[in-house]
């Protein structure tokens, strides 16, 4: 994070960022954590990526609450914030979405691996958690915490869970690795599944992804200010 | 409907909206019932939809003539909206398109599902209407009374019916409701597209369906104010 | 055409709408027979369409050599127009395009139908062309009257020909058809190789390529004031 | 290139017509050899294509060092370049890029080919390159001298070299050269992987390949100014 840019004025970039680049469309949202108090994290209220502003920003502890109570409309989903950095204190930033790039995964048996060095960031295994598994019929939103819980446990340690017929959640250590995550997820997919229409693929070891996978902080900052300036184009 | 908005003016948007997220092009039409006469309703003139303003905008009745007699060209498939408003009091909007995205769906016998959770505005069954059933060689336009009254009893109580190598017509009960499902219905039958060249689908339940499918109004307004705002980038 | 709208302003706007709809890009050029002089056509200099303006037309005979000695430098490929303006009287405008919508067609086996009915106006034959089958082994540019009087005799009186690993030639009887042809054609190849992947398509008949396939003048009115708007968007 | 256009500017033009038409995103770079010293080239700083101006041009030795030291960051595969240009006197121009029309090359066994007259500039043969081979477990990036050194010896005295799991690698005799190549070689690979889902594709003989693929200055000069048009609208 640029040392002049507050927390929530990069939450707002990252929201405009991911639904630029194709993540995020009317629905979807991005949090990020409270840098000097990790019991709250900032996340907006009800609205479409796009046209969140620094004010739409509110304060949430880890149950998913306001902190100062508010009669604006919440994300129906935002227990799914509050339960991964409760369980993960190494994350510092959460997307979900449901990414056109993500979803044949989500609905199909295909597994998503790493084919290319940016998508090193997927990292060695994708978990994919089905709300049917534990919770029956629902409307397939995560809206209870104990349904946030179980998503939290089949993501465990790692950066990338998919949801069977619904999306995917993305969790990274900082706002510039979470939409690099994000992004270079989805163009990892899209690759797998045009080249998947002529051959099987060649993928990356796991000792490759060990290699490839940490980007270097100027790494995450070159694509971030790449797709800032994309914003006003 | 914002209380400031008058029902010309929200069909204005509808249009432009539809226009702009590909579900119209240069053909296509978008119409709302009259909200203090139920045997009334509003479409524009023929012109493509992202070119209608308020001005554009005719009354018609119910057998799809002009209230007030008019010399301007008229779309020629206006009875689709005049039967399906005689046919279904529920229904207070109405699309009828060609997208590319339910198009292979129109000309193969692939069926419709919902496989995503904004995909559950579709409904648990899409009929596929053809016009030759009746009608045997035609060129394929809704122009008569008889294919419209034709295809309004196809659609039945459902909310799209699929016309074979042709489009689809969409109802709803408002013209938010029809933007949304318009919109994300082309969107799930994209990601059954895709999702298909990579296996079978795991689709959505009929329980899950009736879970799903009522979104409340702030869910609507969330996406509409979303695409309303995108008509000024 | 508007009234007050001469053939060299009507052939400026066709340019830019068949590059901004993706059927021409840096390469692909289009013609319109002189109003006045069946034995003349207008043509830009070699240049992209997208940048055509009216300075840069040329009047050309039907050897499709400049009536006015020019040093500017010619589209290699223009023969194209005149052999045709010389065989079909019927004809008033040509477009020659390398749409990726086609391609696929000229790569392999795949024959071009009518599906839809904007897409009637493909006609219903659509011939393929193959330099290589009267002239061997070439660099697949059309720059020889013989080379070009071969492809017109391949097109006889339809209204387009496909060319082997090449592209398309299409032909109409003025500018608005010729943009509804060109473009309609594209959207109808697009969908179908988007429905083959789901299984065999269904087709028009000929009797309804028939009754669908003349489309009055207020239906091509309607689509170019269409395209014509979105070039200032 | 221009005779007013020096070689710094026409490659920050070329890295953002390469950026805006697709073949580079946030990563991918373009250099040109330095006009007067062949031991020279021109390549920018690390940073996206698209954001790069003149002031972000260094000149570099052909060990891929900067000339005057300098402390911005550098790019890390910036290699490629030097060993090349060592290898390969008749190369003024190189594009390295992760383009998603040529990843599903890399990804499987496929083939380019050549299937139409503008993409005869790919040439006769693509070489795909696997750092696996001689390097074993990489992170998959070009870093170090003799794993460049390994990739020109795959390039050998064609125009563009694959990299599997990873991009290309395209060189050229100038600028103008090097932007046709890249993107005409992206298209031909996009229609090749459309074309491939219908059926065996018919590709063009090296006689044709050899006749096609010379193209002169007037027809590089013509994209190459409808490109650079595009960047302002």
């Amino acid at each position: 994070m640029d040392a002049d840019e507050s927390p929530k004025s990069a939450l707002v970039t990252a929201n405009a960022i991911l639904a630029r680049q194709g993540v995020l469309d009317a629905f979807g949202h991005v949090s990020v954590r409270h840098p000097d108090d990790p019991s709250r994290f900032y996340l907006a209220r009800s609205l479409a990526p796009e046209r969140v502003t620094g004010s739409d920003i509110l304060e949430f502890d880890l149950a998913s609450q306001p902190v100062v109570p508010s009669a604006v409309p919440l994300y129906s989903e935002r227990v799914i914030h509050g339960a991964i950095y409760q369980s993960r204190p190494d994350v510092n930033a959460i997307c979900h979405h449901h990414a056109a790039a993500v979803l044949p995964f989500c609905l199909t048996g295909l597994t998503l691996h790493v084919v290319t060095q940016l998508g090193a960031t997927i990292g060695k295994h994708v978990p994919l958690w089905d709300q049917r598994d534990e919770f029956g019929a629902t409307n397939h939103l995560v809206t209870k915490p104990e349904e946030a819980a179980s998503l939290a446990r089949c993501l465990g340690p790692h950066a990338i869970v998919l949801m069977k017929r619904h999306g995917a959640t993305v969790v990274a250590s900082s706002l510039r690795e979470l939409a690099f995550r994000s992004i270079y997820s989805c163009r990892d997919a899209e690759l797998q599944l045009r080249g998947l229409q002529h051959g099987p693929l060649d993928t990356f070891t796991d000792e490759e992804i060990a290699l490839a996978g940490k980007f270097p902080e100027a790494t995450l900052a070159r694509a971030w200010d790449y797709w800032r300036a994309r914003l006003r184009s």
